[in-house]
């Protein structure tokens, strides 16, 4: 669609979304904030077919997004992990989440963000509203709202509170 | 692909990219914030395909996001306003052309975001660096890094500092 052939050659925008413009994308990277890491972790919570999975995937570490690495806990499989570019994400997936949440009107069914030293609610600009900081994804916790209808390995971690960028499947599989 | 069927209940960025997860979509309403409001000047600024514009045009008004009006200057005509919704993925816009921004690594060529009553640009978290303010998009101005290669009305436009949500393209033609 968008090819190579950029509309506004100013505009990063439309670059961005060259990268992380498709739905997937986003979902996948989503996950990758919540801390999964394992392939099979990603296509089990998403419901995605697997080779587009894989295809998202690579495209992501070409782009420089996600890392991969020898999984520590199984010989011979890897684990994706988000790279500083990938983590720069953050104001926009959040700022986008928090849109949803209005969008969608259903403030208090919505998962929450929180800066985990003040243990308050980030603003939607991403500001804690005690201590006034800005905090980094490392420094962010999340809660789920309403309990998540799924029940895979990965949405039942995702019940209780967690720590961004963490691996959230800890325990070898 | 995602259909209706959310792979995680409690995510409302699932749901949020059902309504603005395409590229093309998130490219309107970027020039819907810069002013445009004809069909024809989105469809000669974006190079889509008009029948792909429609369809996106009334999926974004269906979903309440823009609002169709008579044009004041053509009898018949009409154009698209972002709503009060519309206005609300602001901060997701511009974080995420801030992560372009740096994704291509272009920071002297970039459009710039500024605070229209202190002139000073809009930090990542779209707070300006002199008051502290988080200035909605109708108080904040945009002027061209680079002149943009192309050269239709709109990106003729575009090449002055423009006020955000103000009509880009005022004369009749």
């Amino acid at each position: 669609m968008l090819g190579n052939d950029y509309p506004d050659q100013d505009c990063t925008l439309a670059r961005a979304l060259e990268v992380v413009g498709e739905r997937w994308t986003l979902l996948i990277l989503r996950d990758a904030f919540y801390g999964v890491r394992r392939f099979s972790d990603f296509a089990v919570h998403l419901d995605i077919p697997r080779a587009v999975l894989s295809d998202r995937l690579r495209g992501l570490v070409e782009d420089g997004l996600l890392e991969r690495h020898p999984d520590p806990a199984h010989a011979g499989r890897e684990v994706y992990e988000l790279t500083a570019t990938g983590r720069d994400l953050w104001p926009a997936l959040h700022a986008l989440t928090r849109w949803g949440d209005r969008f969608h009107d259903a403030p208090r069914t919505v998962r929450r963000y929180l800066h985990a030293a003040c243990d308050a609610r980030l603003d939607e600009r991403g500001v804690c509203p005690v201590c006034g900081a800005v905090p980094p994804p490392d420094q962010v916790s999340t809660v789920a709202g309403r309990p998540p209808g799924r029940d895979d390995a990965v949405s039942a971690a995702l019940r209780s509170r967690i720590h961004l960028l963490e691996p959230l499947m800890a325990h070898p599989r």
